[in-house]
Protein backbone atom coordinates (compact mmCIF):
# COMPACT_ATOMS: atom_id res chain seq x y z
CA UNK A 1 0.00 0.00 0.00
CA UNK A 2 1.00 3.82 -0.71
CA UNK A 3 0.74 5.59 2.01
CA UNK A 4 0.74 9.03 1.92
CA UNK A 5 2.73 9.70 5.02
CA UNK A 6 5.59 8.34 6.38
CA UNK A 7 4.76 9.16 9.60
CA UNK A 8 1.36 7.39 8.64
CA UNK A 9 3.51 4.96 7.33
CA UNK A 10 5.49 4.15 10.66
CA UNK A 11 2.91 3.86 12.71
CA UNK A 12 1.43 1.59 10.88
CA UNK A 13 4.38 -0.63 10.68
CA UNK A 14 4.84 -0.22 14.78
CA UNK A 15 1.03 -0.66 15.45
CA UNK A 16 0.73 -3.69 13.01
CA UNK A 17 3.87 -5.81 15.33
CA UNK A 18 1.41 -5.60 17.72
CA UNK A 19 -0.26 -9.47 18.01
CA UNK A 20 -3.67 -9.54 16.08
CA UNK A 21 -3.07 -6.79 14.74
CA UNK A 22 -2.96 -6.61 10.89
CA UNK A 23 -1.96 -3.61 8.51
CA UNK A 24 -5.52 -2.44 8.09
CA UNK A 25 -6.60 -2.45 11.34
CA UNK A 26 -3.15 -0.75 12.31
CA UNK A 27 -4.68 1.44 9.27
CA UNK A 28 -7.69 2.19 11.13
CA UNK A 29 -6.67 2.76 14.56
CA UNK A 30 -4.22 5.31 12.87
CA UNK A 31 -6.90 7.62 11.61
CA UNK A 32 -8.74 7.53 14.66
CA UNK A 33 -6.02 8.81 16.48
CA UNK A 34 -5.94 11.73 14.25
CA UNK A 35 -9.26 12.19 14.55
CA UNK A 36 -9.24 12.28 18.23
CA UNK A 37 -7.38 15.16 20.63
CA UNK A 38 -3.79 15.12 20.86
CA UNK A 39 -3.91 14.50 24.12
CA UNK A 40 -5.55 11.33 23.35
CA UNK A 41 -2.54 10.13 21.68
CA UNK A 42 0.16 11.91 24.29
CA UNK A 43 -1.92 9.82 26.85
CA UNK A 44 -1.90 6.60 25.31
CA UNK A 45 1.83 6.37 24.48
CA UNK A 46 3.17 7.49 27.64
CA UNK A 47 0.77 4.99 29.35
CA UNK A 48 2.70 2.36 27.23
CA UNK A 49 6.30 3.88 28.12
CA UNK A 50 5.21 3.93 32.01
CA UNK A 51 4.35 0.35 31.74
CA UNK A 52 7.27 -1.02 29.94
CA UNK A 53 9.84 0.80 32.10
CA UNK A 54 8.61 1.35 35.45
CA UNK A 55 6.55 -1.72 36.00
CA UNK A 56 8.04 -3.73 38.66
CA UNK A 57 8.12 -7.54 39.32
CA UNK A 58 7.78 -9.23 42.55
CA UNK A 59 10.26 -10.74 44.31
CA UNK A 60 8.29 -13.56 45.56
CA UNK A 61 5.60 -14.58 43.31
CA UNK A 62 7.07 -13.00 39.89
CA UNK A 63 3.81 -11.30 38.99
CA UNK A 64 3.58 -7.93 38.34
CA UNK A 65 3.56 -5.78 40.86
CA UNK A 66 4.06 -1.59 41.78
CA UNK A 67 5.66 -2.55 44.78
CA UNK A 68 8.70 -5.15 46.20
CA UNK A 69 6.06 -7.52 47.09
CA UNK A 70 2.88 -7.61 45.24
CA UNK A 71 -0.79 -7.37 46.92
CA UNK A 72 -1.53 -11.16 46.97
CA UNK A 73 1.86 -11.75 48.62
CA UNK A 74 1.49 -9.25 51.02
CA UNK A 75 -2.31 -10.02 51.96
CA UNK A 76 -2.87 -11.28 55.56
CA UNK A 77 -5.65 -12.86 54.51
CA UNK A 78 -4.32 -15.38 52.17
CA UNK A 79 -3.41 -18.75 52.65
CA UNK A 80 0.34 -18.68 52.54
CA UNK A 81 0.19 -22.85 52.42
CA UNK A 82 -0.82 -23.28 49.38
CA UNK A 83 0.85 -22.26 45.58
CA UNK A 84 -0.44 -21.93 42.41
CA UNK A 85 1.97 -22.36 39.59
CA UNK A 86 1.01 -20.34 36.52
CA UNK A 87 2.30 -19.76 33.11
CA UNK A 88 2.04 -15.38 33.18
CA UNK A 89 0.08 -12.66 35.15
CA UNK A 90 -3.45 -13.21 32.56
CA UNK A 91 -3.62 -16.05 34.33
CA UNK A 92 -3.49 -14.79 37.91
CA UNK A 93 -5.85 -12.45 36.71
CA UNK A 94 -8.19 -15.15 35.21
CA UNK A 95 -8.00 -17.57 38.66
CA UNK A 96 -7.92 -14.23 40.81
CA UNK A 97 -11.90 -13.34 38.95
CA UNK A 98 -13.07 -16.54 39.68
CA UNK A 99 -12.59 -15.73 43.51
CA UNK A 100 -12.61 -19.71 44.40
CA UNK A 101 -8.77 -19.53 45.17
CA UNK A 102 -6.91 -17.84 48.76
CA UNK A 103 -3.84 -18.89 48.38
CA UNK A 104 -0.50 -17.52 46.73
CA UNK A 105 0.74 -18.09 43.10
CA UNK A 106 4.85 -18.51 41.75
CA UNK A 107 4.23 -17.03 38.18
CA UNK A 108 6.93 -18.84 36.03
CA UNK A 109 6.96 -16.62 32.86
CA UNK A 110 6.27 -19.42 30.16
CA UNK A 111 6.40 -23.35 30.44
CA UNK A 112 9.58 -25.45 28.89
CA UNK A 113 9.44 -25.39 24.65
CA UNK A 114 12.60 -26.52 23.51
CA UNK A 115 11.48 -25.37 20.39
CA UNK A 116 11.35 -21.97 21.57
CA UNK A 117 14.47 -22.40 23.06
CA UNK A 118 13.07 -22.05 26.47
CA UNK A 119 14.33 -24.36 29.03
CA UNK A 120 14.16 -24.67 32.71
CA UNK A 121 17.04 -22.25 33.79
CA UNK A 122 14.61 -19.28 31.83
CA UNK A 123 11.53 -19.79 33.98
CA UNK A 124 10.94 -18.97 37.33
CA UNK A 125 11.40 -22.28 38.66
CA UNK A 126 14.58 -22.46 41.30
CA UNK A 127 13.02 -19.62 42.81
CA UNK A 128 10.00 -22.02 43.22
CA UNK A 129 12.09 -24.96 44.34
CA UNK A 130 13.68 -21.70 47.26
CA UNK A 131 10.49 -21.08 48.16
CA UNK A 132 9.49 -24.63 48.79
CA UNK A 133 12.97 -25.27 50.76
CA UNK A 134 11.47 -22.11 52.81
CA UNK A 135 9.32 -24.24 54.92
CA UNK A 136 5.25 -23.68 55.63
CA UNK A 137 3.83 -24.39 52.01
CA UNK A 138 1.71 -28.02 52.01
CA UNK A 139 0.63 -27.97 48.30
CA UNK A 140 1.73 -26.53 45.20
CA UNK A 141 -1.37 -26.65 42.55
CA UNK A 142 -0.25 -27.03 38.64
CA UNK A 143 -2.31 -24.57 36.82
CA UNK A 144 -0.43 -24.65 33.40
CA UNK A 145 -2.20 -25.54 29.64
CA UNK A 146 -2.67 -28.74 28.59
CA UNK A 147 -0.37 -28.44 26.03
CA UNK A 148 3.01 -30.82 25.59
CA UNK A 149 4.67 -27.90 26.55
CA UNK A 150 2.28 -27.03 29.97
CA UNK A 151 2.65 -30.68 30.76
CA UNK A 152 6.28 -31.44 30.48
CA UNK A 153 6.69 -28.26 32.33
CA UNK A 154 4.04 -29.51 34.96
CA UNK A 155 5.90 -33.05 35.26
CA UNK A 156 9.34 -31.50 35.95
CA UNK A 157 8.30 -29.25 38.80
CA UNK A 158 6.49 -31.90 40.27
CA UNK A 159 9.67 -34.22 39.85
CA UNK A 160 11.51 -31.45 41.12
CA UNK A 161 9.01 -30.92 44.20
CA UNK A 162 9.55 -35.19 45.08
CA UNK A 163 11.84 -34.41 47.71
CA UNK A 164 9.93 -32.14 50.08
CA UNK A 165 7.18 -33.35 51.79
CA UNK A 166 3.85 -31.69 50.12
CA UNK A 167 1.54 -32.39 47.91
CA UNK A 168 1.46 -31.59 44.42
CA UNK A 169 -1.35 -31.27 42.08
CA UNK A 170 -3.12 -29.89 39.25
CA UNK A 171 -6.28 -28.50 38.34
CA UNK A 172 -9.07 -30.74 36.90
CA UNK A 173 -9.37 -31.14 33.37
CA UNK A 174 -12.59 -32.09 31.51
CA UNK A 175 -15.65 -31.08 30.08
CA UNK A 176 -16.10 -27.51 30.69
CA UNK A 177 -19.12 -26.00 32.98
CA UNK A 178 -22.20 -25.09 30.06
CA UNK A 179 -20.61 -27.40 27.85
CA UNK A 180 -22.64 -29.99 25.97
CA UNK A 181 -20.88 -33.59 25.91
CA UNK A 182 -21.47 -34.15 22.04
CA UNK A 183 -18.87 -30.87 21.21
CA UNK A 184 -16.20 -31.68 23.70
CA UNK A 185 -13.29 -33.27 22.31
CA UNK A 186 -12.25 -37.08 23.10
CA UNK A 187 -9.54 -36.10 24.50
CA UNK A 188 -11.00 -33.68 26.92
CA UNK A 189 -13.88 -36.37 27.48
CA UNK A 190 -11.67 -39.31 28.56
CA UNK A 191 -9.73 -37.05 30.60
CA UNK A 192 -12.69 -36.31 32.42
CA UNK A 193 -13.88 -39.85 32.40
CA UNK A 194 -10.65 -40.98 34.35
CA UNK A 195 -10.65 -37.74 36.63
CA UNK A 196 -14.44 -38.51 37.74
CA UNK A 197 -15.32 -37.61 41.23
CA UNK A 198 -17.81 -38.74 43.64
CA UNK A 199 -21.28 -37.77 43.10
CA UNK A 200 -21.77 -36.10 46.67
CA UNK A 201 -19.09 -33.55 45.62
CA UNK A 202 -21.60 -31.12 44.41
CA UNK B 1 -11.12 -6.66 37.05
CA UNK B 2 -8.57 -6.44 39.28
CA UNK B 3 -5.44 -5.54 38.21
CA UNK B 4 -2.34 -6.35 40.01
CA UNK B 5 -0.36 -2.75 38.57
CA UNK B 6 -2.27 0.72 38.80
CA UNK B 7 0.49 0.72 35.44
CA UNK B 8 -1.32 -1.96 34.16
CA UNK B 9 -4.25 -0.56 34.63
CA UNK B 10 -3.72 2.68 33.26
CA UNK B 11 -2.22 1.43 29.97
CA UNK B 12 -4.99 -0.85 29.70
CA UNK B 13 -7.57 2.10 30.02
CA UNK B 14 -5.95 3.90 27.81
CA UNK B 15 -5.38 0.92 24.50
CA UNK B 16 -9.15 -0.01 25.47
CA UNK B 17 -10.39 3.45 24.33
CA UNK B 18 -9.20 2.64 20.46
CA UNK B 19 -12.26 1.22 18.28
CA UNK B 20 -12.30 -2.22 18.11
CA UNK B 21 -10.40 -3.29 20.94
CA UNK B 22 -11.83 -4.34 24.60
CA UNK B 23 -10.63 -4.79 27.71
CA UNK B 24 -9.81 -7.94 27.05
CA UNK B 25 -7.66 -7.28 24.19
CA UNK B 26 -5.64 -4.56 25.79
CA UNK B 27 -4.42 -6.53 28.22
CA UNK B 28 -2.81 -9.39 26.07
CA UNK B 29 -1.77 -6.41 24.30
CA UNK B 30 -0.09 -5.27 27.41
CA UNK B 31 1.44 -8.02 28.48
CA UNK B 32 2.65 -8.74 25.14
CA UNK B 33 4.67 -5.35 25.33
CA UNK B 34 5.78 -6.39 28.48
CA UNK B 35 7.48 -9.64 27.23
CA UNK B 36 9.15 -7.43 24.04
CA UNK B 37 12.06 -5.53 24.22
CA UNK B 38 11.58 -1.63 26.12
CA UNK B 39 12.34 -0.65 22.60
CA UNK B 40 9.98 -2.29 21.02
CA UNK B 41 7.63 0.03 22.94
CA UNK B 42 9.62 3.38 22.74
CA UNK B 43 9.04 3.29 18.98
CA UNK B 44 5.76 2.41 19.05
CA UNK B 45 4.92 5.17 21.42
CA UNK B 46 6.82 8.13 19.41
CA UNK B 47 5.60 7.12 16.29
CA UNK B 48 2.37 7.72 17.10
CA UNK B 49 3.43 10.94 18.98
CA UNK B 50 5.01 11.98 15.82
CA UNK B 51 1.88 10.60 13.71
CA UNK B 52 -0.33 13.02 15.90
CA UNK B 53 1.93 16.11 16.45
CA UNK B 54 3.83 16.04 12.77
CA UNK B 55 0.82 15.07 10.51
CA UNK B 56 0.10 17.64 8.08
CA UNK B 57 -2.79 18.39 5.75
CA UNK B 58 -2.52 18.86 2.03
CA UNK B 59 -3.25 22.84 1.42
CA UNK B 60 -5.42 21.85 -1.66
CA UNK B 61 -6.94 18.14 -1.23
CA UNK B 62 -6.70 18.24 2.73
CA UNK B 63 -5.18 14.47 2.30
CA UNK B 64 -2.79 13.24 5.28
CA UNK B 65 0.75 14.46 3.58
CA UNK B 66 4.01 15.21 4.72
CA UNK B 67 4.52 18.65 2.79
CA UNK B 68 2.06 21.05 1.91
CA UNK B 69 0.94 20.28 -1.26
CA UNK B 70 0.32 16.54 -1.21
CA UNK B 71 2.13 13.52 -3.47
CA UNK B 72 -1.02 13.07 -5.42
CA UNK B 73 -1.31 17.31 -5.92
CA UNK B 74 2.23 17.93 -6.97
CA UNK B 75 2.56 15.37 -9.20
CA UNK B 76 2.73 16.37 -12.72
CA UNK B 77 1.46 12.82 -14.21
CA UNK B 78 -1.91 13.13 -13.00
CA UNK B 79 -4.87 14.95 -15.01
CA UNK B 80 -5.66 17.87 -12.98
CA UNK B 81 -9.27 17.90 -14.37
CA UNK B 82 -11.06 15.82 -12.39
CA UNK B 83 -11.74 15.53 -8.78
CA UNK B 84 -12.90 12.65 -6.73
CA UNK B 85 -14.46 13.60 -3.95
CA UNK B 86 -14.13 11.24 -0.87
CA UNK B 87 -14.77 10.89 3.26
CA UNK B 88 -11.36 10.60 4.42
CA UNK B 89 -7.68 9.47 3.90
CA UNK B 90 -8.69 6.15 3.80
CA UNK B 91 -10.46 6.20 0.80
CA UNK B 92 -8.00 7.60 -0.94
CA UNK B 93 -6.03 4.60 -0.21
CA UNK B 94 -8.41 1.95 -1.54
CA UNK B 95 -9.22 3.95 -4.48
CA UNK B 96 -5.16 4.50 -5.02
CA UNK B 97 -4.96 0.82 -5.10
CA UNK B 98 -7.16 0.40 -7.74
CA UNK B 99 -4.85 2.23 -10.20
CA UNK B 100 -7.64 2.80 -12.51
CA UNK B 101 -8.10 7.15 -11.00
CA UNK B 102 -5.49 8.93 -12.46
CA UNK B 103 -6.82 12.46 -10.95
CA UNK B 104 -7.03 14.42 -7.98
CA UNK B 105 -8.80 14.09 -4.94
CA UNK B 106 -10.56 16.34 -2.45
CA UNK B 107 -11.23 14.63 0.85
CA UNK B 108 -14.19 16.20 2.92
CA UNK B 109 -13.05 14.50 6.74
CA UNK B 110 -16.79 12.90 6.94
CA UNK B 111 -20.14 13.39 5.63
CA UNK B 112 -23.05 15.41 7.04
CA UNK B 113 -24.73 14.25 9.73
CA UNK B 114 -26.84 16.18 11.92
CA UNK B 115 -27.27 13.03 14.43
CA UNK B 116 -23.97 14.04 15.04
CA UNK B 117 -24.01 18.17 14.46
CA UNK B 118 -21.90 17.77 11.61
CA UNK B 119 -23.01 20.48 9.48
CA UNK B 120 -21.36 21.57 5.70
CA UNK B 121 -19.45 24.00 7.00
CA UNK B 122 -17.71 21.35 8.91
CA UNK B 123 -16.38 19.52 6.04
CA UNK B 124 -13.81 20.65 3.38
CA UNK B 125 -16.87 21.75 1.00
CA UNK B 126 -15.96 25.41 0.76
CA UNK B 127 -12.48 24.56 -0.51
CA UNK B 128 -13.74 22.44 -2.80
CA UNK B 129 -15.73 25.15 -4.70
CA UNK B 130 -12.58 27.44 -4.59
CA UNK B 131 -10.90 24.80 -6.78
CA UNK B 132 -13.41 24.51 -8.63
CA UNK B 133 -14.36 28.37 -8.99
CA UNK B 134 -10.70 28.86 -9.79
CA UNK B 135 -11.04 26.60 -13.46
CA UNK B 136 -9.55 23.94 -14.98
CA UNK B 137 -12.04 21.10 -13.72
CA UNK B 138 -13.85 19.41 -16.19
CA UNK B 139 -15.64 16.69 -13.57
CA UNK B 140 -16.48 16.09 -10.13
CA UNK B 141 -16.73 12.26 -9.10
CA UNK B 142 -18.39 11.58 -5.83
CA UNK B 143 -17.31 9.11 -4.11
CA UNK B 144 -18.92 8.84 -1.08
CA UNK B 145 -20.71 5.98 1.08
CA UNK B 146 -23.76 4.70 -0.17
CA UNK B 147 -25.76 5.62 3.09
CA UNK B 148 -28.35 8.69 3.85
CA UNK B 149 -25.40 10.40 5.24
CA UNK B 150 -23.14 10.38 2.19
CA UNK B 151 -26.05 10.70 -0.45
CA UNK B 152 -26.87 13.93 1.83
CA UNK B 153 -23.73 15.19 1.15
CA UNK B 154 -23.55 13.95 -2.82
CA UNK B 155 -26.65 15.44 -3.49
CA UNK B 156 -25.73 19.30 -1.28
CA UNK B 157 -22.23 18.98 -3.09
CA UNK B 158 -23.60 18.85 -6.66
CA UNK B 159 -26.38 21.11 -6.11
CA UNK B 160 -23.86 23.83 -5.41
CA UNK B 161 -21.66 22.91 -8.38
CA UNK B 162 -24.48 23.49 -10.62
CA UNK B 163 -23.08 26.85 -11.70
CA UNK B 164 -20.37 25.65 -12.64
CA UNK B 165 -19.84 24.18 -16.21
CA UNK B 166 -18.76 20.84 -15.28
CA UNK B 167 -19.97 17.28 -15.20
CA UNK B 168 -20.55 15.93 -12.01
CA UNK B 169 -21.03 11.68 -11.48
CA UNK B 170 -20.97 9.37 -9.10
CA UNK B 171 -19.34 6.03 -8.28
CA UNK B 172 -21.64 3.29 -10.21
CA UNK B 173 -23.47 1.25 -7.15
CA UNK B 174 -23.97 -2.46 -8.37
CA UNK B 175 -23.53 -5.88 -7.42
CA UNK B 176 -19.70 -6.60 -6.20
CA UNK B 177 -17.53 -8.22 -8.68
CA UNK B 178 -17.27 -11.98 -8.27
CA UNK B 179 -20.57 -11.30 -6.07
CA UNK B 180 -23.52 -13.63 -6.87
CA UNK B 181 -27.00 -12.23 -7.66
CA UNK B 182 -29.05 -13.98 -5.32
CA UNK B 183 -26.85 -12.61 -2.34
CA UNK B 184 -27.12 -9.11 -3.52
CA UNK B 185 -29.59 -7.25 -1.40
CA UNK B 186 -32.39 -5.49 -3.44
CA UNK B 187 -31.60 -1.80 -3.22
CA UNK B 188 -28.20 -2.83 -4.37
CA UNK B 189 -29.60 -5.08 -7.18
CA UNK B 190 -32.22 -2.45 -8.15
CA UNK B 191 -29.62 0.15 -8.49
CA UNK B 192 -27.47 -2.24 -10.42
CA UNK B 193 -30.51 -2.90 -12.97
CA UNK B 194 -31.37 0.81 -13.14
CA UNK B 195 -27.35 2.09 -13.78
CA UNK B 196 -26.86 -0.97 -16.83
CA UNK B 197 -24.11 -0.47 -19.26
CA UNK B 198 -24.55 -1.11 -22.62
CA UNK B 199 -22.65 -4.71 -22.85
CA UNK B 200 -20.23 -3.10 -25.63
CA UNK B 201 -18.49 -1.74 -22.44
CA UNK B 202 -16.49 -5.16 -21.85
Amino acid sequence: MNYPSRLIEEAVNEIAKLPGIGRKSALRLVLHLLKEEEGATVNLASALVKLRTQTKYCKQCHNISDEDLCQICKSPRRDTSIICVVEDTRDVLAIENTAQYNGLYHVLGGVISPVEGIGPSELKISSLLDRVAAGGVKEVIMALSTTMEGDTTSFYIAKKLKEYELRVSTIARGVPVGGELEYADEVTLARSILGRTSAEQF
